[in-house]
């Protein structure tokens, strides 16, 4: 299922917020309601993000009145500084944002060029995407044995993603060889993707998963039900230190404990090679709010105090693998990609 | 602030389901319908289980038409057997029922000694249970130092008891003695008694308290924000393992891998020689409903999977110290207090 794409000069996408009860797209036709449909987790997911943002400069070209390419450029960096702002923690957002940019300022001769140019590389963005999604899922599956049980948290699917997935990704990859793979999903709180985006999108394609509360994973680990641990990322620092959904580095060390393989899923574009290590990636703090209130009820007494980081980090020495299109490495051998 | 008590008749008790958007008291007028509450979850917590099911045999023979002492006997065993029924986890359920029954069937020679018998065998369950509290606060507060942060799962305060509170009775303890504690609540799905219960009596009391989602508790960690652990418990092995709810384990495994002392707050009528190790001892799975809704919304999409066990089992080598009303002890030294 495509979760985004460019349809008569705008952006539409799925309504994350909606699911499961509706399956809606909503279509963004500018920068400012894209900007604020990232901000509201309408689409999330590093690798969804990296296509809205891509998309979101094409549609600024796109319905540009601009007749001077400068004039058209200026209006390309304020989208992007737009949508720069909107959550800090996933790396494919900037990386997508600065090879856009970097096209635009190589083809800058005319309004058409520029025009042509942006909207090629942000579709090119969303193409390769689901590509490096299949290559490494093809790639991932080879760690997938015939019977395995494989947890994953908050949604690493075709919904984080413009389509397939990455650890979802392997996961379908898995059953496409003919392996008898099952899901266990932690429903992630406070936003519940899990519960509410892995189980929808697990059960559409008719892939056996069980929803636990976050809280279960030891439980669920100590009775011998998991066999392997795979996540998404947010942002990878250069020594394998891996920002993904809070509760991710939780899971690590129970996995670590139980010595099951706990492997990350994650197209080269969430690394950076610019943060050395997980202590450097900024955090995004979200509305607390998020942890008081659920659908308008409130589950907890007004004025409490709260915490609500979006992400955390897990160490490199508590990931087994981390699997990519361009193959499966350990933590310490990725920055050697980029050298 | 008093959660259970006989009035009437009947067993007065706040009803922990509607906190804290209401603090209302309902009054259980026989058995089934204190049964019913417990299953309901109205009343929760091993120690005020264990005062529950006192008073549910309370009001047996407090409202009974027998003028036979046997025929008085046999309506509480029956009384006890529907009580038994309700939950299976809670050792406090088992030891109040089996010392009540004990009392009865020593004072059965009329109806008029067996009642008086019962009642007062009831009665002395919850005034032990409020006093055990303050003493477990008082030996517990000695490992409590000044400005700490204090991680707690679920309720294990006054609401968990008669009043008071286990592990939160430690913290009272400590408040009291001058001590500058503070306290992080895990919300503690799927019913949220972190989210709901224990913020809001710490609220009460002016104890500043921060709520968070299970999945932060390695985050939180992580950044140094915890300087103990203490929880509850509902069953404790003769070799230290402990069960309580659901997400204790994690927590003790994320506790030992950044080296906090995890602490269990328990009455001795918590610990059960009788259950030699955690393995032993029923974990009681619960409706999915609770974990595919939360407030009346739907969570998940419908006829998904789910997982929904109430406990886990936390081994004794992750557990630091059990605090008791006897005395601080390692887990492997508490077999000894029941030679």
């Amino acid at each position: 299922m495509r979760t985004i794409e460019l349809e008569d000069n705008q952006v539409k996408l799925i309504d994350q917020t909606l699911l499961p009860t509706e399956a809606k797209f909503v279509k963004c036709i500018n920068v400012e309601e894209l900007a604020r449909a990232i901000e509201e987790m309408k689409i999330r997911g590093a690798p969804a993000l990296g296509a809205a943002a891509g998309f979101g400069l094409a549609i600024t070209v796109m319905n540009s009145e601009s007749t001077k390419p400068e004039k058209m450029l200026q209006e390309l960096k304020n989208a992007a500084g737009r949508i720069r702002r909107t959550r800090p923690t996933a790396a494919n957002l900037f990386s997508a944002l600065d090879r856009v940019m970097k096209t635009a300022e190589q083809n800058a001769a005319s309004v058409e060029e520029l025009r042509e140019a942006v909207v090629e590389a942000a579709e090119a963005i969303a193409e390769e995407d689901i590509q490096v999604n299949q290559k490494m899922g093809e790639n991932g599956s080879e760690l997938i044995e015939d019977g395995d049980t494989i947890l994953t948290h908050c949604n690493a699917g075709s919904l984080a993603c413009v389509d397939y997935g990455t650890a979802l990704g392997v996961v379908r990859a898995a059953r496409e060889q003919g392996k008898d793979v099952s899901v266990i999903a932690t429903e992630t709180r406070p936003l519940c993707q899990g519960a509410r985006l892995t189980t929808w999108e697990l059960q559409r394609d008719d892939i056996p998963v069980t929803l636990i509360t976050d809280n279960m994973v030891g439980r669920v680990m100590s009775e011998e039900k998991v066999n392997r641990v795979i996540v998404g990322a947010d942002r990878i620092a250069a020594n394998g230190d891996v920002a993904n959904k809070i509760g991710t580095y939780t899971i690590a060390v129970l996995a670590n404990r139980h010595e099951i393989p706990f492997y990350v899923a994650t197209p080269l574009s969430t690394i950076d090679p610019q943060t050395e290590s997980g202590g450097e990636i900024e955090i995004e703090n979200r509305d607390p709010k998020e942890v008081t209130t659920l659908a308008g009820q409130e589950l907890a007494p007004k004025e409490i105090n709260v915490l609500n980081p979006a992400f955390d980090v897990t160490p490199a020495e508590l990931i087994t693998r981390i699997i990519t299109e361009k193959g499966v490495f350990k933590p310490s051998e990725i920055k050697s990609l980029f050298d």
